[in-house]
């Protein structure tokens, strides 16, 4: 049995996320049917993701993971040339290799990156760039935005910007949030952190906006954070501004210990959800 | 009787062009069709513009004029604000001002730049920006790019580069011609000119890439410049990599003048045209 790594892009407007749902288009459904076509698999091919992107959420830098019974080098190889060949042109494969020993594509992750982008009302939006990027009603304030972020900063529970699943931990480790200026006008926030939950981006950008937009200020931004759960006055953002830009590994020696540690929380919070 | 100035951008995948034909969506009819609704005029409206782009091209900085009786400043605001409100997601109407007096979209315009963009087959093509990153087979020597443009800079005739158009002129003057590499690994090719001819874009870049791309060497781009007709071995790049991104303008004080220059110039062509 080998293990293989997958790294992909995809434009999420047609698909129903990345998770398989009888009947939907999902990109793992197309991914696995393609695969087990290709290798002639046995058994159906069962890809484990970093990020599951919900329903028109993009991705530049996702990574999935397959074992492949008697798989080599060439296995991957293969693969890769073959998807190119099969895959729609809303799902690009850019590279398929044997995984280091250890690796899990969502245990061993450390960070995950994702890229939110927004045209403030005062400039034209580019139709082009209409799939990902999301026309505001109004305009932004990037000096209000620098000076909201850090507020929402560093080891907390993210309750109040995620969507509660019974008995599952909303601490999590925001370690950057910043906005950055296109030349055409565009504002693209950046956000890293070890995980996020469900929602969790969409509520964080939703609410910086509505303070650099100037209809909350910061002390709204503060009251909020403190939550102890869902705040209803968070705003959550249309799904088509997100992208998983990138998702963050250990060095090799250290794949293993991360994925066992990371799945031992995971257990830990299926526990508790089954208790509650 | 007051003109009005359109500035306007519009993806280009889904319209057969810019010019009304009928029984096909395009952007004239488009937009025609919701100007005479939106101010309810007896006769329909009837667009001049700068670029006739061709199918799947698209447009940042397209730019036309209309005439419209007992128009006014406030009418200009209330057909921006209500375009805005009816338009597709795939025209965006930038501005609707009055023109200065002599203006006309087409004939006043001086130059027009073009851009092309390319994804290099090293590189993994952006699913996000598909339908207007045309993601080559090949990869491109920007040091060859860079020798070969200067070759077809100046006033001279493209006809080598050209649909041929009986007795019309295909001499123009090409102002600028380079490429820029963008973070993502893409190439944006950027084209200057009075005026482009029928498919000259795509050409031009079409020989420019087969240089850059190794295929071709410059003795062979230096042969098809010289040669005094459309020549059979200039690739035409397909139609989703190009698009319109600015016309240019002289003062206003010069626009009638340039226009009266332009269309002598046509008309010398029509007479052409109609003896050949």
């Amino acid at each position: 049995m080998m293990r293989l790594r997958i790294d992909l892009a995809y434009d999420g407007r047609d698909f129903h996320g990345w998770a398989a749902q009888p009947g939907l288009r999902t990109v793992q459904g197309e991914l696995e049917e393609w695969i087990t076509r290709v290798l002639r698999l046995d058994d159906p091919a069962q890809l484990t993701v970093a990020g599951r992107t919900d329903a028109g959420v993009h991705a530049r830098g996702q990574v999935c993971h397959l074992d492949v019974p008697g798989a080599s080098e060439q296995t991957a190889l293969d693969l890769l040339r073959r998807l190119h060949r099969v895959l729609p042109d809303d799902v690009v494969v850019a590279d398929v290799r044997p995984a280091p020993a250890g690796f899990d594509a969502r245990f061993s992750a450390i960070w995950r990156r994702y890229s939110y982008r927004v045209c403030p009302a005062s400039r034209t939006p580019d139709p082009l760039l209409r799939g990902h990027v999301v026309a505001l009603r109004h305009d932004v304030d990037l000096r209000l935005l620098d000076e909201a972020a850090p507020l929402l900063l560093g080891l907390r529970d993210f309750a109040p910007f995620c969507k509660a699943r019974e008995g599952a931990t909303t601490v999590r480790e925001l370690r950057e949030l910043r906005a950055t200026g296109h030349d055409d006008g565009t504002i693209e926030i950046h956000l890293l952190a070890d995980a996020f939950c469900h929602s969790m981006v969409r509520s964080l950008v939703g609410a910086l906006l509505a303070v650099a937009g100037g209809r909350r200020d910061v002390a709204w931004l503060e009251r909020v954070a403190a939550h102890p759960e869902r705040h209803n006055e968070v705003p959550v953002m249309p799904a088509h501004g997100l992208v998983l830009e990138e998702v963050g590994y250990p060095p090799d020696d250290l794949l293993a210990s991360r994925a066992a540690e990371a799945r031992a929380v995971r257990t830990l919070d299926d526990l508790r959800q089954e208790r509650a």
